[in-house]
């Protein structure tokens, strides 16, 4: 637990090193599954003064566990996430420019290159709106279901980043580390995509085939993308 | 009074380290309601060679009190804030790029996600412009008139910052600190909501239910962000 | 001369710092006008190898006088400006890229705001197109002629940078340190204004009388900005 | 041997120091002519690991003669490019944001300034698609075949970079270092003609005379710029 508490605070850490928050926006979680543990970052906190000790250890209920501060008030989506896939070691919420751009445009970012493919297979997708009963409600909750019911069944390591609707971009991986990578390329993705559709309005997406091949160089059983 | 002296010279320090001014341009103050003095600034001096015994006290009729320096050109807008609204400790004026271009452009920042949300509640205003007359006559007076005349009754610290017409950004808070903050917070959404419209230029504004949502997260007695 | 080898040393290193240049691109001059001597940036070399006795000291007709390098091939552009108007104490050339990107474009940048109408009287021009005549004989004397042609008897203090068509920008100042200054605010204005006519595209010009204030405030002798 | 290695080496750390990659996107290689060995950077390793001891030599057959590590994917590519072309000594891939968007529109960089024909003479191209075999097949070699198809004859140190379909920025020099420097040069041109587009949509392309002139300053016995 010692161990997973260092990892999620190194990874939130990473996000104001990567330019993904301003102040205290934004938040990364790592879960133990053996316990069922989740760490996560506390609310409002500035990561200037975090310190590791500061992270928050909470229950599948969300309960505190072990911990002086208040946990994320996204902590239900995060559980969420956890809860309907097992696959899914860490989480990450950002407001990084771009991407929470597209969120706010409430439009999918297409697949237009090969930076994109090389980490997602298909469309960055966004969600619908939440009803006003659904953000009345559980909100943060509710965020988690319809990013899983946007998900439509896929394997989320494939879409390893999608649009809350208004709101802004959500990331996931194996680890906490991988999921601020993710997040890292998510922003990325939307800012070529941004710019490459300035500059050709009527743009389509990549080639089908372009698209696969590189999802492939590093995604499965021919992956040859990297050190093996 | 030495206390918020330091307080403003921090501030104004925060100004260069979050990118929102070039050179000289941008102003912080900050109010003693005991005394009614502000501390504000000085006119025109470098941010890396500026002293916290630089900033200028000033009565609430603008006149120093305390300091070798001039203040701000700016120092009626400010005074005029303080005036009108006795809840604001810190009063802020940058150029930052994507909101002056608002401010230049002449429109409202509409409210286009939740990021906008959390912070202003509804679009962030722009004034109409300036008369001739009321450009001619105490220029800066007027600035803050135009500001107040806008906000037309509203609470200021749930729209904490504000276009002036192609001019730029004021912003303000509880205290100078804050008022920075949602001065970093306002070019942010300037920037987000410049992009969204790029990629949807018919895009609307965010659904009602979400923003206040939003909002009531962070500000009021039903708030559960942060620390308590 | 070993001051202003010192100061146009000093002004040439701001480029890089202030992020308008790339590698080699751009140079600063300064003038000493008892002996009619011009100190430039050698051509081609380095910033971060670059020490100020490679400054390289040319006399009124661009010959060498001191130093053991080649001066900038925009020498003879520095020289017409400084002949032109007695005025100018420093000259500087950029690739800055937002500046460059209207010169690219053939447009002026009009004059939308407050920071524009701070520095600038009037829109930034854009000269005309050289010919092909122009363009084969002394390429840089013609550039420098086509600046002074484009000012058309204006004082060039009160336009303090052009736009050379397709190329990028020049600017100028009382001294070496005032043209790199506004250099930096020519960049930031071309960055504003691109940002401004992509949020409103039918934008027009600043008001005249708010313009005219802001210009007031800063020049002649009812200028009531800064330490005095 | 050793000198090419750590030569690649710097040249790879050069492209995170220019802001060109994320992560282990992008790739450098050089070539000894004598005795026909790439050197190349890794597959897949972080840069701020990496050693010059960690740079993989492989020979005109892409097999690893020295090394521990994999070579970049991209091996292939870079060896098309050094068979084709004798005149090359290094070469370099990356997915710089600005580049990128436009290979990812499809469409090549429109000559529109100095700046750009500093370097390239003429527009930047864009290959074709790739058809489904040559993905399917060989397609880094492709890749390096269809960059090949795309020049078309034309002397490759006069267009010293080119846009992969959908993928992203080739570029090339005489040594590693002159790649990356184009490699810089090629995001900056790409971000420009992005923004002047965006000022003026219907834009033509810089004057023929002009932008012979200005590449004719920089290359070949008449050149001026620099120190020779």
């Amino acid at each position: 637990m010692e161990q997973l508490k260092w990892q999620v605070y190194k990874a939130n850490m990473a996000l104001p090193e990567h330019g993904l928050v301003t102040y205290t926006w934004g938040n990364v979680s790592g879960i133990d599954r053996a316990s069922d543990l989740m760490v996560i970052k506390p609310s409002g906190v500035p990561y200037e003064t975090m310190r590791a000790e500061d992270m928050v250890v909470v229950n599948a209920r969300g309960e505190v566990v072990e911990g002086q501060l208040r946990p994320s008030s996204d902590t239900p989506t995060h559980l969420a996430l956890y809860r309907a896939f097992p696959q899914l070691g860490g989480v990450v919420h950002t407001h990084s420019t771009h991407a929470t751009a597209w969120a706010q445009a409430g439009e999918a970012i297409p697949a237009f290159g090969t930076t994109h493919a090389d980490y997602f297979s298909g469309d960055i997708p966004c969600t619908r709106a939440l009803t006003a009963e659904e953000v009345a409600g559980e909100y943060e909750l509710n965020t988690g279901q319809v990013i899983i019911e946007t998900l439509c069944g896929r394997e989320p390591l494939h879409i390893p980043g999608i649009l809350a609707y208004q709101h802004g971009p959500f990331s996931w991986g194996c680890s906490p580390d991988e999921a601020v990578h993710n997040a890292v390329v998510l922003e990325e993705v939307a800012k070529m995509a941004w710019i490459s559709r300035g500059i050709n309005p009527g743009l389509r997406r990549i080639d089908e085939h372009l698209s696969a091949k590189h999802f492939s160089r590093k995604h499965g059983a021919g992956a040859y993308y990297g050190q093996r």
